[in-house]
């Protein structure tokens, strides 16, 4: 047991990730949220890996790497075309313009889950201005981690890596060889 | 839309299921749940298709296979030792006793998430005699489905079929297509 208030996990992560690369499925993780109704929910995302200048913000949940697993939890902030504070807005609108425009179409399309028959069919393919920035449909999913449960399926290690707060209320990073 | 008693998205998974066989890591999946401090929790684990007789309780939770994705819900049923329903009991066995040697070891390892520090480390490697029935951290999990939202990312096809139940009582699927 250690503590670090750089997050020593992110380099691990990191040099997975690199290594990997090479991997069809390796830009794919599963993000699992709790439903209204309260129930699990989960599906299959693409992985954009954007960190931020704030370097503890990283915009994604858990990643399966080839014989290693990382599980990453923490709180999440959707951020919409209404958010108030202006850097996440800038924030929202560079991952827009980062999108190709096929995805950027795709924010476009009818609602998901809703009948095919119920919403009236579009008399014409929409068509999209590049330069044109986030529609409303698109919001901007930022995890901020505060534990990570790393599982080596090799060497049979895993390490939970969990943030608590310093003395000068800077975020602390402490890690535990666990059993798997 | 339409109603049926037999579940009509199985013969869509096995099928599925069949077609990729020849893929290594079709017999992974993830399974999300809801942690005691309510937040929501995954991992992979390895899928074992086993159809009960009533062949209406399938034991797994949600599936990638190629450009297809099956998210299945519905209430889990944790079976362990101390479970009064004989039929139960029965079921716990087979699967253990389906399971590899090397995956029964499994449950003899030292408790998980426990640092590797606190729990005094074994004298010597745990034996397991192949005939002896379940350990008791053996639980089996029957997720009983009530929700199959099905994904076909090369048709952009998506069914959500909904179990309810019959003037009798019984089970009935409907289906419905919706936007993906």
């Amino acid at each position: 047991m250690g503590s670090s208030s750089a997050a020593p996990w992110k380099q691990l992560l990191i040099g997975s990730i690199q290594a990997n690369s090479h991997l069809k499925h390796y830009s794919y993780f599963q993000l699992a949220t709790i439903s209204p109704n309260s129930r699990p929910s989960n599906r299959t995302v693409v992985f954009r890996l954007m960190i931020s200048s704030t370097a503890h913000l990283l915009r994604y949940a858990g990643i399966s790497l080839n014989r290693e697993q990382f599980r990453i939890s923490g709180p999440v902030d959707v951020i919409d075309g209404m958010n108030p504070d202006p850097v996440k807005l800038q924030q929202r609108e560079k991952s827009w313009f980062a999108c190709s425009l096929r995805s950027r179409m795709q924010y476009m399309a009818p609602t998901p889950r809703v009948s095919v028959y119920e919403q009236a069919s579009q008399t014409q393919t929409p068509s999209l201005d590049p330069s044109i920035g986030p529609v409303g449909a698109f919001c901007l999913l930022v995890l901020d981690p505060d534990q990570v449960d790393y599982l080596n399926l090799k060497t049979n290690e895993r390490l939970i890596f969990t943030s608590g707060l310093g003395v000068d209320g800077e975020k602390l990073w402490t890690s535990q060889n666990v059993n798997p």
